[in-house]
């Protein structure tokens, strides 16, 4: 295969994905959760083929001296087939995001202004992830009317192009053009390096995996990325709170799942509250197992607590390790989450009502919490049902993304022969 | 200046923007329409020397030999700075877009869910225009939140420096920081290009001018850019209509003001009502003295019209030129647009309601018209008070952009010790 070839294959793939979405988007609601369940029942159809592409993966991985955690994950039985047709299914049963009236304005010329959501179009989804992850993120880019281009990981590349082969089949037995799921069929990075220059074809791109795979999309992507690089969230205990409640939420945030995004990964505290709660806080979290790293207040009151450098404030340690800072007040905290925090999810612990309205107001990140734990940032506990991803951008959507999130929109102006 | 002495004093800015942001912010609404009332007062008061600064800008102006008609766009007479003011006032009496509830949401388990919107922070604003741009943009800029960095056209640098002096002044006076409005100092192009470095200070970019100015501005800017290169906008007269209509439409879209990005620029015109209303169309525009570029079938009904080549149906003509093309139905007509087009503004005249829902659906555009001129693409005209803007992307925003669009969100999750 030479790069032209490449090119040529993805540019095909890129035209196709466009016909698809065209159709797609102006499908109506049951029609689009009818070949939804049309693709669920498919996978568990099909449950055979997946397998068999599946230990394809697998024998691969046990060649390549593949960890057995990571063949696990890897591993998709009968099981975690039906659990991605459920996934679809539970999709398909969600509200339409497509058509929504956002607003509608009668101008005193009678001009009728109405701002409807619409698809995207084709988005792009680079994962590293386990294979399922090809099955979700198809449903909810299809519940928005999005036709989709798929980039998956080496390792589960057997499993992914049947999973996306077997929901294309679905779609055109809806009557729906080739090109609705298609999986990108090279493992090279080079393909990925094309893929992000297809701002003709592709309209928008979401990564999902680590810092730098997000890092290579953002600088390679012509077209508009949405992502989050990091999660470095905080939880500041204010100088009054309910310190049961604190502990609580404080051990949830940092060990209930510490390898995700809106795990806690730095704890503020004030002054005023420290020489009671440091020990407090200190003996629960280091009964989990946790490291602290903390400033010479914070050490000085905590036995085995180590001495935190500058990187620990802005590390993601994504483990059971966790940075600690006394500061003075709400504004010192806020001042510390803005400059070393990554826009993600960051908390208040706090009774103090013109405390919690400083820190809601000031704190600049897409979720802020007051009094609860920082690991609700998810589309399924925001209740969007399924989610996409999570973006700290600025620009269209911010925390949680679900279906709403993969639509834009457009302004549709009905007139009867109205001149300026 | 070198470029180190350079870069230092806009990261100065950047910082002093910063904080003026934060305060902005948090400023409640009728605090923030009084500082744009004191900046509109400020304006008036301060006239004569507004009025000094643009008398160098003019001088220079015509020792460098510029045309009559550019001097009095750069003119500011007292009627103008009157006008600038007001422009103020009226945004000061406008909604205020910040801490609106965009939804709200009870989980379960008693979080509580709001999802408000805020400022972006900082806007940056490049632009070529005349320099009341300067005190329009700051004001619906300062009404959304945000602090803003300015960087406008050489020709107006004394007369921007002076506005934005008069209201970084005003906004000092009602107890904000310094650096709520700021122009960059120097019209070297290498000022743009490390101000467009700064994401670090500037959350957002919002260049306006031509073309050239906003491809350089997307190519080298490391913080979102909100824009629309340029206007190719159709109209599509479908096979039955109000023929009456449809030719003062078509006139008002390409004569009202042929040079703004909202005038007609390609006419596609349905086979089956072409022999009726070619000539009845061209009549009518010819007689506006409209250079008609069209088809074999078009120009074999018309006399005088040339025939068209490839490039007239992609050209932003600006100026009383007009392609058109013979498509076989509305089908035909979407498919041209959503190929030729620049997603901007695109309508429809017809009486056929399939045809016109067709239409609305399919064509991928900011804005899509039903039997009304393309010319109403205009914040005023959609009653959003004053528009910074028109955007053609489809992430954040799309067709005009008023104060609201100045906005982003964020969650605030309201919870009494929740844990997951």
């Amino acid at each position: 295969m030479t790069s032209d070839e490449m090119i040529r294959t993805l540019e095909f793939m890129g035209k196709k994905a466009r016909r698809a979405s065209a159709a797609l988007a102006v499908l109506p609601p049951d029609a689009k959760s009818g070949c939804l369940i049309a693709m669920a029942d498919a996978l568990l159809a099909r449950n055979k083929e997946i397998a068999a592409a599946n230990e394809k993966d697998i024998a691969a991985a046990r060649a390549n001296g593949m960890d057995a955690a990571k063949i696990d994950r890897l591993m998709l039985s009968d099981a975690r087939i039906a659990a991605m047709a459920d996934g679809l299914r539970q999709v398909a049963g969600q509200n339409d995001p497509v058509g929504r009236v956002l607003s509608e304005n009668i101008r005193p010329n009678g001009l009728k202004i109405t701002k409807i959501s619409v698809p995207f179009g084709v988005i792009g989804i680079i994962y590293e992830a386990r294979p399922n992850v090809t099955a979700d993120a198809a449903g909810i880019c299809i519940k928005a009317g999005n036709a989709v281009i798929l980039r998956g990981g080496k390792e589960a590349f057997h499993s992914n192009s049947m999973i996306a082969a077997i929901l294309n089949d679905s779609a055109a037995k809806c009557g729906l053009p080739d090109g609705v799921v298609q999986l990108i069929p090279w493992t090279e990075r080079e393909a990925v390096k094309y893929m992000l220059k297809m701002d003709k074809y592709i309209d928008l791109v979401i990564p999902r995996g680590g810092e730098g795979l997000i890092r290579t999309v953002v600088a390679e992507a012509t077209m508009p990325v949405l992502k989050h690089y990091k999660g470095v969230c905080h939880l500041f205990v204010d100088a009054r709170c309910d310190m049961d409640k604190a502990v609580n939420i404080i051990v949830n945030a940092k060990c209930s799942r510490p390898a995700v995004c809106n795990a806690l990964e730095t704890l503020l505290i004030d002054r005023s509250i420290l020489p009671e709660f440091a020990p407090a806080i200190a003996s629960a979290l280091q009964a989990k197992g946790v490291e602290l790293r903390g400033d010479a207040e914070f050490c000085s009151l905590v036995p085995g607590a180590v001495k935190a450098v500058e990187e620990d404030y802005s590390a993601e340690y994504l483990a059971l390790i966790l940075a600690v800072k006394t500061v003075e007040d709400v504004d010192a905290a806020v001042e510390h989450i803005n400059l070393y925090g990554s826009r993600h999810s960051d908390g208040i612990i706090s009774t103090i009502p013109e405390n919690i309205a400083y820190f809601t107001g000031n704190v600049d990140s897409s979720t802020v919490y007051v009094n609860a734990s920082t690991r609700f940032t998810d589309g399924g506990e925001f209740g969007m049902g399924a989610e996409i991803g999570i973006s700290t951008d600025k620009l269209h959507a911010r925390g949680p993304m679900g279906a709403d999130e993969l639509t834009t929109y457009k302004y549709i102006v009905y007139g009867d022969g109205q001149v300026r």
